[in-house]
């Protein structure tokens, strides 16, 4: 348990200087200042005193028990000072000092030492390179940060101290609290899992924040997040998505980002809300903590003003949010009470001329009403627009129970109004596009949590030939081979034994093979050789498609036979498999990849040349229940496709679903499987084969799965 | 021309009203309040005086002239207000007032009453149902809007009033002045075209930005817009876009917008920059006033910190725009003289420690790289930064001419500096991304204005046989048939006609022809009824594809007559066209449809299935030019498809080019066509041919012609 680094009785500052210019000095006096009720040490090996208090020479010096070590040394001296916290008996460590492997090998080679140490005396790291700790119910501030939030329900973590300044310094003029503020900094020991894990049972947190540029542990970040989020919202911001970006991190704090589609996918699946900019994160974490739960997609646009109206229908429409359709009584109420020339329909438009009386009108008839889920109020601030009286309208709406959204547009009039909302726990926002986004996230964290309880599903229950795929991976890693065969029995062997259907085809090593073969599968026919090793086959010249009889597939027999025999001297160039043509079908992609952190993400999408250009994937972390793999096929835009549009038919959606978790299972029984890609699989109604397709080894995990 | 709307010498207030409450009182004063030099004169029917000036009873009473009026009388009054200006020799006259169009169809009557008295005196007016003008220059505030803001080089048009006020409120606070302000309400006479047309001419107006709704003459607007553009920028806000917001706006202005497609498409062609919302509007304001030309995309990132350099790393690679690789020179600089964990490869990370001179260097040295074309400069709030020191920094760097944005997060640290960086025009920013965002339509501009010069491009110069696509068209409008036949003579043969490639085919009235006529075209081949008016071929069993021989055709033959016969009894069901089936090649869509404001619009994307499921689709305004055409195509996201990848063959470029301008041209020549499909062509390296496609006529403006 994390508790002492929250709300320790007793805290021993080592580094604390006199010297007002260092940070040492500054971090003493910061948990001295807000009101912290616990004891406070100061340790500097030169002794003296701080602002009266005494400064202890030795951490054994000190009579008393210490919960909490703040180390604030150069990072050289910081190795010895652990063991002196571990002879203290201290089990909690928060290092500030930088200096570590930000900084490159040697740093790296310190941060080792500190980490042996604290392993030997059971001990908890903080850091090192990092902020520090704010807690503002214990009232402390063990950070360099010269601020104390007001005591809030929102919790944020953050692998940036620059960030948490900033937000500090943002938090503080927009009148926004934290409970627990915690800086991560190189995450030596304690990361975002360990802190999850305290928030989750943490019940002064109700909303938690976080900014990450790197996840270790994917799989248990995702356990972390799964329980979490099944609480209380946990929104991210995530980092180094893009390729330059993750270049910047790994510059700059020598950690290697996952791969962002794995990060994505795994938010999904945990619930996370993603935000793609703090200007998000901090619009999310404001409608998160002011707002109860939102109990669906219907939602109310009240404005003084046509154009803005017409911005926030035209934003709403991008999301999963609807206008919603008021009872007969209520919009009775609104025609009969607004003047003539208003906008009764969602968007209300009370027009510019609205005193209160009309947001009242408006904003207390329709949130009683059972067909509306949520509000969003808009004003602009026109001659005789009551600004205030309507801040206090919206205040007072809240009683209602459902989400209320504020978007007061302008600067001078508005301002003071906006700070007035805030204090009274009022999502307020200066755009429309900015409230519907909020709003849109709300409803769907909801939306996630209510299904939640819905699922509850085993997978992996296929009926699998798990041995029969070993046999043919073990003979590529025996082979040295990167690829699974192409050859008699190969790839599409192993994805048979897992359920996937495959293109009818047939080995064969000579020519009376091949007639025979040709005539079992049935014409057309698409020919390539089957010599291990030929990686590009096309390009060699090894595949010949669109074969229709018996004479053309002698010339294209002759063909691969001719120029295998020239690039491949050594081998039976004979050796083809000849496989049916599937004309018919829409064609689709799966395939899979193991990410370093998150484990194998499959992937799924429309097939054929399209796959890249369009890019229209989705991506789950294995395992992929049958839910999970039904909702892959609807992300995908072209989903209405395979679900027969236009007078088409519908695809076998089961055999697609199928195929998903096969490869899931696949990635999840063979480790050293890298990646699988089968491009194109050919969907119509009664099928889904698999016409092309690789497996790619990691003969590195083999090599080391030998010598153990 | 519209100079007395701004600087007139003499203004008329009829309607100016002793009463305090009212709006006539409130623009009397208003006109008066901010150093305008002319005379002002009040009206009012009941006389009397106004702040110790005196009312006249009639504006015939007014001795002098009057350049412009200003009308704040009830609506049904307005209409003999008209004629009283007309009658003064007013030439230029505002409609403050509103209850006109906005509110029904009574006030549509109203309004066509006072065109009428316009006309007659070849006046221009001004609204009705609008804030009014606001001149920085003159010192007029001829509107109700309570602030005047300082002279500045970005003038402001509005097609909603609360968007005036909202826009005033905020730029009073973010110390942002205009230079003409004008609020447009109803357009009844003066529309965003003459605006544009007087800040064209208007030298104190370097930026010009826009809210709007709808656009009425698109045709005009477009000329209008690409004369301003190529001498300042013209950043507009369109609202009603998607389809809640356009039934909002017609509900509430009773105006009908134009096609969404057709306006974005209208805005790439003139180079207007798109804002997607006010907060994008307020963004893009400011790096446009306040920045040099942008003359290359390649931006410095300079940080004391990690996380927001990665951010906006992240957000420059969504971009057109691209990190700048130092010289080798500026390079060593950065690397002997920053400390050594700060990163000076691209972002530069100057930590968190730095004070201003760190920032000093790294501005220093790489604005002056010739690499460089602009720099986004990013400071956090940590405990020794210099906030207001490295401000003074930036300011300073503007002298190098190069763009400067600069991202200072936080709130209460940054904002007093955040105020200071915009009383010296620099474009500053909360977060990251934004900057990012407003850099890159800085850029995409300035690259819009570059390719001006070298656009001179003749269109519609191909070798099109008018008369025979005439002669197609005018016998389908003799048939009162929305459909241009598929028969004998029809779609094909326009197509045809307007070099389009089109797959070849065989038209037969019984069975002995169609026998030919399929060895002619050459197995296989797709057969499909010819007798017209039936709309869907297929529903009806009329279309039977992939025969590969006579036996299969001689089937198809009398499935088609015998289905056809029993639902079309009184046609030859033996009339059918053959087709070549096309098998191979690349699917792609051309179409057009005409847009009631912009005219016709020409589409191209990917074809067959896929065209909705992607929309991915590029539009262009008719004429569509060679190079035009071209960028229609590298616009969609498959282009590189087109282009040949991964060792697949490239498409017949030239030939589709040729396809999208002889649609284009089409819709030119042929003004009754409503809508063209060409879904799809195939497109191989030698070929782009149409294998199936529509034309749809508008039989009402074909009688209206006929009328004629």
């Amino acid at each position: 348990m994390l508790r002492d680094f929250f709300s320790p009785k007793s805290i021993a500052v080592i580094g604390a200087s006199r010297n007002k210019e260092k940070l040492g000095s500054l971090v003493y006096k910061n948990i001295q200042k807000y009101g912290f009720k616990g004891k406070v040490y100061g340790v500097n090996v030169k002794g003296g005193s701080i602002g009266g208090d005494k400064l202890y020479e030795t951490l054994s010096g000190i009579e008393g028990t210490v919960d909490l070590a703040v180390v604030v040394v150069p990072a050289k001296a910081v190795s010895a000072v652990i063991r002196d916290c571990g002879e203290k008996g201290i089990r909690s460590v928060i290092i500030i000092s930088a200096g570590f492997s930000e900084t490159g090998v040697n740093g790296k080679k310190l941060e080792t030492a500190i980490m042996e140490t604290a392993s030997e005396y059971d001990m908890r790291i903080l850091g090192p390179n990092c902020l520090g700790i704010i807690d503002s119910w214990s009232k402390m501030n063990a950070s360099f940060a010269e601020s104390m939030p007001d005591p809030m329900s929102i919790s944020l973590l953050s692998q940036s101290g620059a960030i948490c300044t900033a937000i500090l310094d943002w938090a503080g003029y927009n009148e926004i609290g934290f409970s627990r503020f915690v800086s991560m900094g190189n995450k030596l020991d304690i990361d975002e899992n360990d802190i999850l894990d305290f928030l989750y049972h943490d019940d002064k947190t109700k909303v938690v924040l976080g900014y990450l540029e790197s996840i270790h542990d994917g799989k248990r970040f995702m356990e972390n997040a799964r329980k979490l989020v099944a609480k209380k919202p946990l929104i991210i911001v995530k980092s180094g998505k893009t390729r330059d970006g993750a270049r910047t991190v790994s510059s700059h704090t020598g950690s290697v980002t996952g791969s962002s589609v794995a990060v994505s996918a795994a938010f999904d699946e945990c619930g996370v809300v993603q935000a793609d900019s703090l200007e998000d994160l901090f619009d999310f974490a404001r409608i998160f903590s002011f707002s109860p739960e939102m109990k669906g997609d219907r939602v109310t646009i009240i404005s003084n003003a046509g154009g803005p109206a017409v911005m926030t229908a035209d934003a709403l429409d991008k999301t999963a949010l609807k206008l919603a359709k008021f009872s007969p009584k209520v919009k009775r109420v609104l025609v009969e009470n607004l003047p003539a020339e208003a906008a009764t329909d969602n968007p209300i438009d009370i027009l510019g001329d609205a005193l209160s009386d009309r947001y009242r009108l408006a904003i207390g008839e329709t949130i009683k009403d059972e067909n509306v889920d949520a509000l969003i109020v808009i004003l602009t601030p026109q001659v005789m627009t009551e600004v205030e009286k309507t801040a206090k309208i919206i205040v007072d709406a809240k009683k209602h129970g459902k989400p209320v959204a504020a978007c007061f547009m302008g600067g001078t009039r508005v301002e003071p109004v906006v700070d007035f909302l805030e204090e009274n726990k009022v999502a307020v926002y200066n755009f429309p596009e900015r409230a519907v986004k909020s709003l849109d996230v709300l409803y769907k964290y909801h939306e996630f949590r209510k299904k939640l309880n819905e699922k509850s599903e085993n997978v992996g229950q296929g009926n699998y030939k798990k041995a029969k795929a070993e046999r043919i991976i073990r003979e590529a890693s025996q082979r040295k081979s990167r690829n699974v065969s192409q050859g008699e029995y190969g790839v599409f062997d192993v994805f048979d034994a897992y359920g996937i259907e495959t293109v009818r085809r047939a080995y064969s090593e000579n020519w009376g093979q091949l007639k025979e073969g040709a005539i079992k599968v049935g014409y057309p026919v698409v020919l390539k050789t089957a010599v291990s090793g030929v990686v590009h086959r096309t390009e060699v010249g090894g595949v010949v498609v669109g074969i229709e009889d018996r004479k053309a597939l002698a010339q294209a027999y002759n063909s691969i036979k001719g120029k295998i025999g020239k690039v491949f001297p050594h081998e039976n160039s004979q050796a083809m498999t000849v496989y049916k043509m599937e004309e018919e079908g829409v064609e689709i992609f799966i395939g899979a990849k193991r990410d370093s952190s998150f484990g194998p993400v499959v992937v799924f999408g429309i097939g054929g040349i399209y796959v890249e250009a369009f890019q229209d994937l989705s991506y789950r972390i294995a395992p992929v229940s049958r839910t999970e793999a039904l909702k892959m096929i609807d992300d995908i835009k072209a989903a209405k496709i395979l679900h027969g549009f236009r007078g088409r038919q519908k695809c076998d959606i089961d055999k697609i679903i199928r195929s998903i978790m096969g490869i899931s299972q696949l990635m999840i029984d063979f480790p050293e499987i890298k990646e699988i890609d089968i491009n194109p699989l050919k969907v119509t109604d009664k099928k889904c084969v698999a016409v092309d397709g690789k497996i790619i080894l990691d003969l590195q995990l083999e090599r080391v799965k030998e010598l153990v």
